[in-house]
């Protein structure tokens, strides 16, 4: 049996999977709120879907990708709630519902429960690894569904990522795991700055620090990433500012619900909101460097 | 010419360092505060000294390889300053002393300084990558010194390490480099263990999470390394939660010193002092997981 795949929102990340979906045999049924992207989409193959009720009333399994937590809602119960013209109202019972979003993980759960009572199925699924990775069907994801979701839809996630973590029977696990995860990429970048600019406080030479770190117990996989950004000056917004302001605010909601203190999720957190009402909201996650006073940044060669 | 070596410090570090030298085929000159433990050193070659003046007065190069600021002082010069029963006193002129320990920059530079007036060389020379790789001769220094210094004692620098960063031409930037590979570590530790807290928390296994973020991006060297210990329930101190506690209390010193914020370096120092005090200051650093209330830590198997 061929299983009829939707995909919602062909962002960076979304395009990458919907073209994942291609390779890997699938037509996929594509929407997309900006007008003219799913078309752009379809003329290497694929559906273009005028509503997203037409693209739930087709699909056994439907894929989001959309930025949060409020734009899931939107997609599977519109702006009035799941009255006849949303997403969750047209899929069929049976069908699949995977969510790629980064949310909190009391939300997921929510929505599980909500559409178990349509008799859809869901996937929490989170998703790591940037739009390259997306692309090649390289990324990662960091699953929790029921058995029976995995049974359906198990096979659709395998063509996406390279790696499907299964980390429980029900939703939650996958969103928690992936918001740990950002908390970690968080404190990182934000350690980074802290580091990068303390050498340039005391006159260290940038690349000369970057070397010894790199290749010392002090290393992260986002020191090395984010700070070859603030080497070479480029603050092109791979991942921006504000995605930190985002993120890190998930995990300290999702911790202020069991009341669990976070030190430096809270301190990080501080960084990127001041990075942000500073001016460097739009600008790579590493301008976060831009809070510190008193030191010269590396400048454009 | 081959030079006299003489080496201060038998330690997990100093005598692996001493192995080294002797692999390289140096005879190297021995000293230890503790009674017997030059004596057993110089079992397998070597010789003992019975004082520092001794030790001092023997070698062309001294390397130093004591706990602290506070012991390099004695070290040099002694209780009573620099009189003559001291290291200082009694090394010639044109002799290299290389300090191994991890202090404040200003501290390395101030005894570049009081060395340079009585015709001593001085090579600032922090270490990384601890006891087993100082025994292999693959660990890491993080040096700076004037080029005389190094034209004396850079092969015994080589002999010791696998990596010899030459990080300037005057003390200081080993130092500093150094202090900011342990503010990163300090940090990435305690940003470990609130990770690994907020996922026991809500109810994630601990060895999947370790599994994901191990292959994520919100993998550092320290949650890797330091995250096994926890998940093994294995608090056998490699590095102590004090050390910490001593090394961020440097990194704050040192920028002190011209005013600089540093939100996560203090925040996680906090955290370090809280475990020391709470009563795990013997432990494995990773023990500032134990901090965290309201969380059950996995148990030995």
């Amino acid at each position: 049996m061929t299983l009829t795949i939707g995909l919602i929102g062909l962002g960076a990340m979304g395009s990458g999977m919907a073209q994942s979906l291609r390779r890997a045999g699938h037509s996929p049924h594509v929407f997309d709120v900006r007008p003219g992207a799913a078309e752009a989409f379809v003329r290497d193959g694929g559906h273009a879907c005028a509503t997203l009720a037409d693209l739930g009333a087709r699909c056994d399994v439907v894929v989001s990708v959309v930025v949060n937590a409020a734009q899931t809602e939107s997609v599977l119960f519109g702006a009035g709630g799941d009255g006849d013209g949303s997403l969750a109202a047209a899929m069929q019972p049976g069908s699949v519902f995977v969510m790629c979003s980064t949310v909190d993980p009391n939300v997921s759960m929510a929505f599980e429960s909500r559409l178990a009572k349509k008799d859809i199925l869901y996937i929490d699924a989170p998703i790591s690894g940037g739009a390259a990775k997306a692309a090649s069907g390289e990324m990662t994801m960091m699953t929790a569904a029921r058995p029976e979701a995995y049974a359906k839809a198990g096979a659709v996630l395998d063509a996406m990522a390279a790696k499907v973590y299964r980390l429980g029977d029900r939703a939650g696990a996958g969103s928690k795991v992936k918001v740990i995860n950002q908390l970690l990429a968080g404190v990182h970048i934000a350690a980074a700055a802290e580091a990068m600019a303390l050498g340039l406080r005391e006159g260290v030479d940038p690349a000369a620090l970057y070397e010894v770190i790199t290749h010392s117990a002090g290393n992260s996989w986002m020191f090395e990433n984010r700070m070859a950004h603030v080497l070479a000056a480029d603050y092109t917004p791979l991942s921006a500012v504000d995605i930190f302001v985002k993120d890190l605010g998930i995990v300290l909601d999702m911790a202020r619900a069991t009341k669990f203190p976070l030190p430096l999720s809270s301190t990080a957190h501080q960084m990127f909101m001041q990075a942000s009402t500073a001016g460097f909201a739009k600008e790579d996650d590493s301008a976060v460097i831009k809070i510190f006073p008193g030191i010269e940044l590396p400048k454009k060669a």
